[in-house]
């Protein structure tokens, strides 16, 4: 029986153990040292505190300080942690990860530069390995995935993407299930850019049904002509991003804008852009929101600071990127809400 | 003062008063022959029966047997019929219009022909003109409008096509607002593409609403998983088909895809992919939407009608498109609605 064993004991890293085990591996579920009580009650109950399905029968819960006996053996490696734990998966947790094993990791997120270049966590771990002169396949997943779907069996489309098709395959055949559809790309900055970029527009999105409830009333019926409008200049920005980024592909612009999609209805960043949208500071927000990762907070103003930064040394033009650059105003300057709607239009 | 006579008094035209009006245009409001009790209804109240507001005072209202009267010295003719209203447009209405008077249809579609190439309607008309010997400028309004959050003053983006930059820039004058913000574009086979293409997908996302009633309940939570899913899909078929047609540029892909995101969300088009799903039949969900225009359902049929055909000349590969071509086969042939998830993976 092939051995799955997921580090991150969050929500989308224990998600995945549905499809693998249901795939019929042997699933390991490892916490990290975060996640102490989460699997202290996994062992309890069998299920995740934050789900509303037990885990399949089979699988198993172990505390960071089993993690190299529930590394050993594994077929592939899944790091469930968020990008608050990057450098403690790079740090700690890969150079532990047995020479070979394949890692497929979900977390999302770029760092930036100070030329204004935006670099994928799988780059970042990549440039880590190497120093340690460790081989161990770096994959990533992304795509339109919440986890309490994925629980429920809603039907889920995503890319694996790493740089050699064999191991990208051999996860895929792990993991896939008549719910879970995988497609495979070696183009892991394409992929992990689209995925990343998303969370910042998705952000954006959400500000207009925060403007209107200002507006209308908190109460008042959504409105869809404001948001289409913004997910429209969305794909646009997200293109030219992409672009910039060396992979402006359909497909890779498709896998963003589906998990564009579906982040607008997640709760976290839904709810601190309606916040933002209402007239909360910044702050206010992220008390509202306390305890909970913002990672699209995070993402926005990193890549407001690569696309200034890039226009400075004239590589990209501010102006294609009025609403990523507005958010990014709202969340560092301070600035209220007041979305540069003409900006959008083109054509003269 | 501008005038600006709009012809069809649906509740897309109807709501383009709301701008013209508001921007300080003399509007004429002209029934079709099928819209007689709806200007005797605005004459009454002044207030469209289907809107939750009255119109801007001064806006008139005439029947069709006042429409020479309506267009004699119009600035814009704006044209408010549905695509089932396209010959009557062309054949009654259109040589009625003083030469050189420019002309904005909202109607949305696509017709295709028998070695699967798909015309817009502005391309048709423009041969009826030309047969005519006649001069009228023709443009077209793309874009994520529903008509009822314009006349709500929702913040709203769309495009405005034509040949001719200079009658596109006046129209523009004569209707932009606060709220209501115009592109314009001289492809007008690519902002037409676009947005008649989005009726079928969004039919498309809507049929997995109706899927996981059907499989978790009506009442159960919406899931966006798989309308991601198909969203994404959606976005690499919808590029496909414009590159098809000449047209593949971002910015017609984003208008598209904004329409999307506001078609999945607008009453008719949704209802119809809900009961589809759900496993109505087509004329079940046809008797289920009695006496409502069905657009996508007649959109989706062409489309797919034209790959087939196009793929049979070589011109498409029909595996490109199991989306389109699933929802023809549900629409044409009677199947059951079974998404082929798998077909939407790429890589190998």
């Amino acid at each position: 029986m092939a051995v799955v064993t997921i580090v991150g004991a969050g929500m989308m890293g224990s998600a995945l153990a549905f499809p693998a085990r249901e795939n019929g591996c042997e699933v390991r579920l490892v916490g990290t040292p975060l996640d102490r009580e989460i699997i202290d009650a996994c062992r309890a109950s069998g299920r995740h505190p934050k789900f509303d399905r037990d885990f399949p029968a089979g699988v198993t819960y172990h505390q960071i300080d089993e993690v190299d006996e529930a590394l050993r053996g594994a077929d592939l490696v899944v790091g469930g942690v968020s990008s608050f734990g990057v450098d403690w998966f790079g740090d700690f947790l890969l150079p532990r990860v047995p020479e070979g094993t394949p890692v497929l990791t979900v977390t999302k997120g770029l760092q930036d530069t100070e030329d204004g270049r935006l670099l994928c966590y799988p780059e970042l771990w990549q440039k880590k390995l190497d120093a340690l002169g460790r081989r161990v396949p770096l994959c990533a997943v992304g795509g339109p995935c919440t986890s309490y779907e994925l629980v429920a069996h809603d039907q889920t489309e995503v890319a694996f993407c790493g740089r050699d098709r064999t191991v990208l395959r051999r996860a895929r055949e792990l993991m896939t299930t008549g719910y879970y559809h995988i497609s495979l790309s070696t183009d892991v900055r394409g992929v992990e850019s689209a995925v990343a970029l998303k969370n910042g527009y998705a952000l954006a999105v959400a500000l207009t049904v925060g403007v209107n409830q200002r507006r209308f009333g908190v109460d008042s019926p959504l409105h869809f002509n404001s948001q289409a409008a913004v997910f429209g200049q969305a794909v646009r920005e997200m293109h030219r991003l992409l672009c910039y980024q060396g992979c402006g592909t359909t497909d890779n612009l498709a896998v963003g804008v589906g998990d564009l999609y579906v982040t607008v209805y997640g709760g976290r960043t839904r709810l601190a852009g309606i916040l933002l949208g209402r007239g909360l500071t910044v702050e206010e927000t992220k008390a509202e929101l306390s305890g909970v990762t913002l990672e699209s907070l995070v993402v926005s103003v990193r890549v407001g600071r690569a696309i200034r930064a890039a226009a400075a040394r004239g590589a990209l033009d501010a102006a294609d990127f009025p609403l990523l650059l507005h958010v990014d105003d709202v969340l560092t300057r301070g600035a209220p809400v007041d979305i540069p709607w003409e900006a959008f239009t083109f054509g003269s």
